[in-house]
């Protein structure tokens, strides 16, 4: 598999996945994270020269901002197991397809420090180079699972203490800053637009809603995520 | 000026600026908000064919999804009128030259009722139709504002009572849950990696940071602005 961008290769080569090979254009092999005095954070990693066509088409992008890197293939996380910490907060997308939206809600759950993102199996973007590209290598060290059928997923949550909070914007949505969010928690996002789907959204304990106070009526999924994400935070402080 | 895309057309067309007329793929000039019964939301606009590639050209960008419509020229607001509410709050981004992220911004800011949004004449992406675009057509709603130096404007709004925030992560920031954000704020945001600028920095009441637990450090600046206007409207709510 082919990671490229700066942010994605430099994360792969401190993340959990064995990287091969990279290549490098001369002026991104200069740059101290990839060239530094002691091979920079290659860790012993084969550097080879390549210039940006020959690049762009190992990479099959134009997005590759010089550097590229072959690494063994992305490893799912398992999606209970995320929940195993008392407080974990796990990030679930249902059917979010766009690939930029996936990697932007993984580099805000990895920042969060939140256990894991959990998207499902089919109709859902999967962690692709251009979602590590988005992410800005998040994924690297965020673990992502991947459900067969989300829905179930959240049963299989409740069953284990958590509590499942879904974004919505329906009539029967709380505020999201009314929950105190103790404990574990679960969050569930629909794609924009369409939303949750009925089953999941019935699979949640509870509906929770940003205000909107706009003429444009929602936000983007990533967005959202950094203000639902944020204010689970908050409301989990002391005091 | 050309803007483009499903919902940058839309809100042009319920927004306030003059639209001419619009043009549209076969296939979108069915859609219900572009053809109903009365001319959907057109308001008497001519509606003219076109095919993708036609579209393409004029937009010049294959992202138009089947629309694009004729306007007006994006008509700027005045930066210092957008703190006449005495809880106006106004996002200011500092050197953010991505379109991307400031129509991402904007689309945040206008859905959670911000004044405004105010970006500096230089070095610093302007209104183009990529940022109609990327803010789903948010900124047809928003005023966005032009400061000539973005310092000056700070130091203009603390004399009419704003409280001027920073987003940072250098040392000296306070954590972002601790202001109440009374009154008027003004929220200011640098580009990912440079962050603020020291003359910027300077000229704030407060930095204010967001915590960051993860191994990948810092926020798309577009999430970092959803956290934070929503942090801020959190902290308002009475109770």
């Amino acid at each position: 598999v082919i990671v490229y961008g700066r942010q994605p290769v430099r994360e792969a080569l401190r993340g959990r996945r064995e990287v091969a090979r990279v290549w490098a254009s001369p002026r991104a092999a200069r740059e101290p994270w990839l060239a530094g005095a002691d091979g920079g954070g290659r860790g012993g990693v084969e550097l080879l020269a390549a210039d940006d066509a020959a690049l762009a088409e190992r990479c099959g992008s134009s997005d590759h901002q010089g550097v590229c890197a072959e690494v063994s293939p992305y490893q799912y996380a398992d999606p209970l197991e995320l929940l195993a910490a008392d407080d974990a907060l796990v990030v679930c997308l249902d059917e979010v397809q766009d690939p930029h939206n996936l990697g932007a809600v993984c580099r805000v759950a990895e920042c969060a420090g939140a256990a894991g993102v959990v998207v499902g199996e089919r109709r859902s973007a999967q962690v692709t180079p251009a979602v590590c590209r988005a992410s800005a290598g998040a994924v690297e060290h965020l673990p992502v699972a991947r459900a067969r059928n989300l829905a179930d997923y959240l049963a299989a949550a409740k069953e284990r203490e958590a509590w499942v909070y879904g974004a919505s914007t329906a009539q029967g949505a709380v505020p999201y800053d009314e929950p105190d969010y103790a404990g574990r928690v679960v969050l569930v996002l629909g794609s924009e637009g369409r939303g949750l789907r009925p089953r999941v959204a019935a699979a949640c304990d509870r509906l929770v809603a940003l205000p909107v106070r706009g003429r444009v009526e929602s936000l983007n999924v990533s967005t959202a995520a950094a203000a639902l994400v944020y204010g689970i935070l908050h409301s989990r402080r002391p005091g």
